[in-house]
């Protein structure tokens, strides 16, 4: 990920290390729950628990935990509590990887510079790695530390992003779009289902953690909205403009199985005016919240500018 | 489901109906609950609706939401608190069925009398089907009426018994099974996993929405293994003995893959033996709980009988 100056820190603020700091430390922390949240390799059923942790431990770029531990940082929360959460949305999003590159999905035999799952082991292997990491997902945020009522409501938050309001259905709608023309507006509902709705849930679930009201809630709504559509606008131009070797998987997979995206719908330079315009959103939200709960916002400003400036 | 007569109900009872009546009468039930919980078919994504609602109204014998709410009628649980936890197994089920039947798993056509999912819509939308019904369990348990610290619990135990250390972890050990030789011991690990760990959390999770004591947990515990594996034990008869009219679905599957079953491991008559030394003990654990207990348990000792004696 490419982190370097993206901002520079807030001055006199407690938590202003560079954001390649943050990024790196949180990256790190989230590993190590991560590998304590899965199964050891020599643990029966082994192929299965090799393979979950191949689909997890595989160099990613952690946004959605990234963005949980921000979210928690505006709400105060300790990380300690944050990490289930964390470690909850990574899951679903690794899962959702694992059944997308299947050959009845995108069949891509590439993901992070290294074969995708149903390559390195067998179909029937990564089905059951989605649908193990997925049980997983709630299993861990089930034994989150954390009032059951907070356990409920997140645990509602991560399945009606996963279902079909959310991802799943967003997935769907992208199977039937190939090969269709789809207006702006089409692909706008299409991505907030698909990619959106984990990236929102993200946010608000790293908030929820913690005692925030309804006005922040409704902010960081705004937020996550904005950066959530503007991943995707980012991933669409990066598979147009990128190489194969720099994003780690098959560039030009979108024009090539005639997927309509915001580059072939839009353009690319009105592709990157918007996510340009959505980062300006996503500050615009933070910015309602007043000046007292600025320094809180930082992390979450740095991650809207991440991901729109990403090469990767 | 051949339910006439398995058991006659016991005098002066209150809940003294023919057990069809109660099996039907709650078969009904759960069909409608699991309707108002799937998305109507013309609301979009609708392919992947229509084939969700295909996955789960088939005309199913229900055995795990039949399971809860005899469980619950053990706990004294009114029927509108269990049906969210029998739609939450019954999906969790469901969708295992679909990704099982997909070319890279078991590769069947048929289930229930008609064509599979991934055969009536398509693999990728059957992949999703299946991935959107375990969100929907979830999600379903999350929005229960039932004390937030319950709701936890018994989202904790799905997942526990949907994951690598229950259905999935089963479905890993058979995957690695096929054309290999396993004792009686492999067998039972690998089904008491694949197989019974969803039904015992149907037990478990149907008593846990009532009030029971550690005692009344460990006995329906040992009641559930029993069935459980009973249940296997059956399934691997009734794919030797039984034809695919009978059971809607390829029979004789297991031979003609090399997978081993308890009828290739013991022979049928030693299988039949145990199975009905299996129900036995069923009745037998539900027999420690004492002689006020036992109005309460004649759900549950019916089904025990129903499950062995079952001809599909």
């Amino acid at each position: 990920m490419s982190v370097a100056s993206v901002l520079a820190p807030a001055p006199g603020c407690a938590a202003s290390a560079p954001l390649s700091d943050w990024v790196a430390q949180h990256q790190a922390r989230f590993e190590q729950y991560a590998q304590s949240c899965l199964s050891a390799e020599d643990r029966e059923p082994r192929r299965l628990h090799a393979a979950m942790r191949y689909a997890v431990l595989n160099g990613g770029k952690r946004v959605r935990p990234l963005l949980v531990y921000a979210a928690g940082e505006f709400g105060s929360t300790p990380e300690a509590v944050l990490d289930p959460i964390a470690v909850a949305v990574e899951f679903v999003h690794a899962y959702s990887l694992v059944h997308d590159d299947m050959p009845c999905m995108d069949d891509d035999v590439l993901r992070r510079g290294k074969p995708t799952v149903h390559v390195a082991f067998d179909e029937a292997t990564a089905m059951l790695t989605g649908d193990a990491l997925q049980a997983e997902a709630f299993h861990v945020l089930a034994n989150a530390a954390l009032p059951a009522e907070t356990c409920v409501m997140l645990i509602r938050d991560l399945a009606w992003a996963s279902g079909t309001a959310g991802m799943c259905g967003g997935q769907a709608i992208d199977l039937a779009a190939v090969g269709c023309d789809m207006s702006a507006s089409q692909l706008e509902t299409m991505h907030r289902m698909k990619t959106g709705a984990l990236l929102r849930a993200s946010v608000t679930m790293g908030a929820a953690a913690g005692r925030i009201g309804a006005a922040e809630r409704a902010a960081l709504e705004r937020y996550a909205d904005a950066i959530g559509l503007a991943f995707q606008i980012v991933d669409d131009l990066l598979d147009t403009v990128g190489t194969s070797a720099e994003l780690g998987k098959t560039a030009g997979k979108d024009l090539q199985q005639s997927k309509p995206t915001y580059v072939s719908v839009l353009g690319i330079e009105a592709a990157r005016r918007w996510a340009e315009r959505l980062r300006a959103e996503a500050h615009d939200a933070l910015s309602t919240l007043g000046a007292e709960a600025q320094p809180r916002t930082m992390r979450l400003r740095q991650l809207a500018d991440l991901i729109v400036q990403r090469r990767s």
